[in-house]
């Protein structure tokens, strides 16, 4: 495995953190993987654990109480905890996401009360964009918030919401306007908002430890000053998160890829066919050689546009990359690994095939590889 | 989709025969597909309503009291089979690859009890040739089987066996010498062999509904003319199986692959996004074209294959080739198809999700595609 | 390399005559090949011996004074062709979908005069369609025909004409009225018309003695029965043509993949590295082993569609998969075969090379392999 | 296209002499690169205008009149350069290569009387491993060094050397004792020195301003003390040297990829089909989106590397990707680069073509691509 001191994590501080990290998703986290993927429950108590190492916040100026860890360490964690159990990086990374959508644009007031307990963990944040028309298109989005004196009034049916149910606070996006862009506004919603719902969870192919569903707005009344920034900012609110979001997504397939292909090493050090090791055949060792250029790949371009982030430069066509790059790479190794591993990679209780599945969802989830295309191609053609 | 008269399907009885498969598939069997899956069970009233069909004994000849279908023919209604139900599918191919070398091998007393039966589909047949320690190293093989009076007595375990514990009839592959390959025989062993035992099936990411499971011999007593051809003639009759199997997956992975294909042209008329049909756009209509070629030059391919095979000629290097083409396109068919459906293509109950993890295990299945490369590099390095 | 009787030389004569243009191939055209690439001029010499072979009217019906070969025979012939010099197997292609227009489409006084000599070799027919600024966009063509008494007035300029300068016929699309695709017709130009000027031919990064270029049609006088059909038929008969054509160049590619597979073959079991023959490796049997199934896959798969063709059924789109499969696999294998050569691959005289470039060009001739997709894709999404 | 400042380039100098490079290869580099192809010739006096910038020294310690630039700007300056010509990044990567073998091999002598030179520039250096039996099997060379009193007298005949002819000073590696590994010794040999005999150049398919040729050594007396390290040092040493070279090429890969994504995004602006850009189809934003994907991985990986090989940590299986995954991916972003210029893509004066062809060179180069997946793999399966 490439490991190393990785770019960024220059402190000290940091460097520790992570390998703490690694341990933690070694001894608490991978073990407890399989389980949870039966009992289709997001771990919250892992989440915790990891809060308690300072995670939650880990990305956040130290003087708003965050961890002060530049991006590239935050995607080394999220990336350890996803090589442990996938639900659990996507988490965090859909934790950081909708937090920092708080952290900028909250007013003080729901600021001061929430942001607290979102830094340290202690409430879990979703982020709610996608509806059942309004994949792809995510401009076309139908739910309502209407102005009803010092609230608004929430109505539609938001789709494919992670940590649906499981999370104590929602950023929302509704339209206050028929504006197609412009008519788009955030709202910061409590999981105790009287008028909302959460349908049971989808059954997915895979991930079932990160539940995602509906979150259905029946006329659920936010006070006003829970709208994020002003009417109307929503759109670029959101489209600005989703950068971040798809470095979390790159980091999650990297370490997903990375322990598909830990697995596929030590089997083929293992395995013995034909009176040898088959390790010991070049055919295998393409397919491993292969398999680690994709994920060291992938790995390198998630950390250049997190550098480039932190050093204040325009990073998100570079981020859409890393997200196809990541993804598309990691399908490509989960699907060698369970061929490294023949017959026994089939086993339901396997984790390579387990790999594979998630992965196959990392490659639609926030923004389809297709979409993360259209924004690539558009900074090619159209640059700023 | 690409329909048409299939070549080899000449006559008028193949042709109305392959149209009635298409009709069973439609209205029995892809209806029951997921609950199938569901109670991982083989569909074994199905297996009986297509052998009314003719299917069991489809391709072998009619003066045997076969259906006679020429190679092509036969490979198209399992094509249709696993376009509804890959188990299905599967089934009818080791079915037939076990009968055959009854039909071949067995000697005339076990033949005139059993092969009719095989060939009416009234006994269903099986395979099994790996154990756990010999996958790809076929000729490693470990159980053993000792002389003894009028009878052989097996012994050892056999693995990752098709219809294990569902099916009638066995052929199984034992040592009877140590030299490496030709210490090998076949034997005919029928269900209700004393000593004959089957744990659980294999739990697999896919295809449930098609038990895969060991086959336990402990000291099993079979008949001594049970033994197929001779002493040591098993390694040849076991490969030649193969060469004709692999044809099987072929249609197998061509049929799911070509449903994936079906169903996201459907989904893609469908689907609105951007206020239109999103099969409006290019990129979805490139990858659709990439689908459908891929479909297209792998049934081609086992097409041809068949037809050589018919015509007498060597056919194991493109039943091979066939088997990599075929499987290796469907994984990548079936992989862009879910991403094609999206969020929705992830869903547990969409089928679409159930042929990529379906798909995953034919690429392992009858020979990993690295053991039909080096089938392949053989032909093509040392030609006869 | 997989031979045998291909389907459909099912009768002695055209096996008897695949077998000697194979030896033709062997002995008069490979030893050729690089020697008329260098000097950039068509092999008419070898073109003519072809004719003598009987190729010239291969395809067409015994009673218009052709061959009457099957399509899969006819291709075959092309892929040997290819085989040894890519510009024999084009040309052949070319001249036999552009008499195949003369013979459905010409009006009786020119085609006495003309289709003997296209069937028996005597003349050489070229097919004209592109323009400078209309390559993929077929039906924005430019080139004026306008009707001035007993004869029609060709302006323009025709681009990318396969055989410019070299052949004795030209069939022509050209405008006769505004309606974009309505508004075209086809002529049958001879190369001595007055007001026909070629230019340098292209200088390509490949198939040199396959000149490629302009034709500059300045107020040349066609004589009015000189019109292929009726006036506004020659975007369909265009079209049907391509169909034909597309196949051509799949036989082609495959050609000229076989011809690397064979040579990497070759060289495998020559060169010695690590004290062996590198046809050891198994990394090298698995690269070899995708190169072969690459090409018996697009090989099945253009005969697969020239054998519906000869049953009189649809086989537009398979044509297109056919066309797309075999130059999309072709450039796969030639890479590979030049990557297995080493430095020795790269070398100017090496055939295998020269193989790499000219599929390249394969990949945009006759309908680049993205305008193959969007027929493909019509097809799957407005099936007829 | 993704720039801005490149990580590492932290120091206002580097910056600005980037910026000089870019200008460099604007202007003086990429408008010369058809010409001195055509004329096969290296541009010696381009490489002393690179020179005059400081870059033939650009990456070795100020203390010792290098330029201290850290690899991953030197790395930004060679894909610069490449950019504009191939034949000149690569120049640059060699002469740094053998450069660094002399400063830190060389004995006191020699090394005061040429490397000042090798660090301003003043003397051109090349590096020769490979023989020609002994390409991928380095160790096998055959090259024979007999001490003979106070010089050692070379013999035998080296493969594949760049700059052979071009260069003033050459590291040789030959044999002096028969163990294979230990057995190697690195020389220095100046051009001028009797014996050494320079054949024309191969004839290659592209990189002809790169001149690569063989080497002969007849009995050439080179004095003692130009040994670099001691007798049997010699493996270790070249190996060493690779794992710095392997990153020029990645570097080169990247800048060609570059120049051609570059080019068929300007052409995808500008060319018109169906009324409108191309640039406007889906189909060719999603290529294109592909293209700059694997285009910034790969520079993000060498970054990479390069930034672990300055932090002092091991490198050498990163190295090996990175030239695995630039090279790799530079050969499907020039094919594809091609495809979308279509017919124009293939003019002989068209530069997409020829970075097409460069680039197959470069994957053989320095280590073919099965070596590099050869090198990763053994630091997968015997980590240290």
């Amino acid at each position: 495995m490439v490991t190393g001191t990785r770019p960024g994590a220059d402190t000290d501080r940091h460097t520790a953190l992570l390998a703490r990290v690694h341990e933690f998703v070694r001894e608490r986290v991978a073990p407890r993987a399989e389980a949870d993927e039966a009992r289709g429950r997001f771990p919250r108590d892992l989440f915790d654990e990891a809060a308690t190492l300072g995670l939650a916040g880990f990305p956040f100026d130290r003087g708003e109480g965050g961890g002060g860890a530049p991006t590239p360490v935050t995607l080394g964690a999220i990336e350890a905890l996803a090589s442990g159990a996938l639900a659990l990086g996507m988490g965090l990374s859909v934790h950081h996401l909708a937090t920092g959508v708080v952290l900028r644009h909250a007013h003080p007031g729901p600021r001061e009360m929430i942001l607290p307990d979102l830094l340290t963990g202690r409430r879990l944040a979703a982020y709610s964009l996608s509806e059942p028309q309004s994949g792809s298109d995510a401009a076309a989005l139908d739910t309502r918030a209407e102005r009803d004196g010092d609230a608004y009034v929430l109505t539609g049916t938001k789709a494919w919401v992670t940590h649906a149910g499981a999370a104590d606070v929602y950023v929302v996006l509704c339209r206050t306007s028929n504006d197609r862009t412009r008519g788009i506004s955030a709202f910061l919603v409590t999981a105790d908002t009287p008028g909302l719902h959460f349908p049971p969870p989808e059954r997915k192919m895979g991930l079932a430890a990160s539940p995602t569903g509906q979150l259905v707005l029946d006329g659920a009344r936010v006070p006003a000053d829970h709208l994020l920034g002003e009417e109307g900012e929503g759109f670029p609110i959101a489209l600005r998160a989703l950068d971040g979001g798809r470095l979390g997504i790159a980091a999650c397939a990297v370490g997903v890829a990375q322990a598909a292909l830990d697995r596929a090493v030590d089997h083929a050090r293992e395995r013995e066919q034909f009176g040898q090791s088959i390790s010991d055949f070049q055919g295998v060792q393409f397919m491993l050689a292969d398999m680690a250029a994709a994920v060291a790949a992938a790995r390198a371009l998630f950390h250049d546009a997190a550098t480039r982030r932190d050093r204040g430069e325009s990073y998100g066509q570079l981020a859409a990359m890393a997200k196809l790059t990541a993804t598309d790479g990691a399908m490509r190794v989960t699907t060698d690994a369970v061929q490294l591993l023949g017959g026994a990679g089939c086993r339901a209780d396997e984790p390579v095939q387990r790999w594979f599945r998630e992965t196959k969802v990392l490659q639609i989830l926030e923004g389809t590889n297709q979409i993360q295309r259209l924004v690539i191609a558009r900074g090619l053609l159209d640059p700023r």
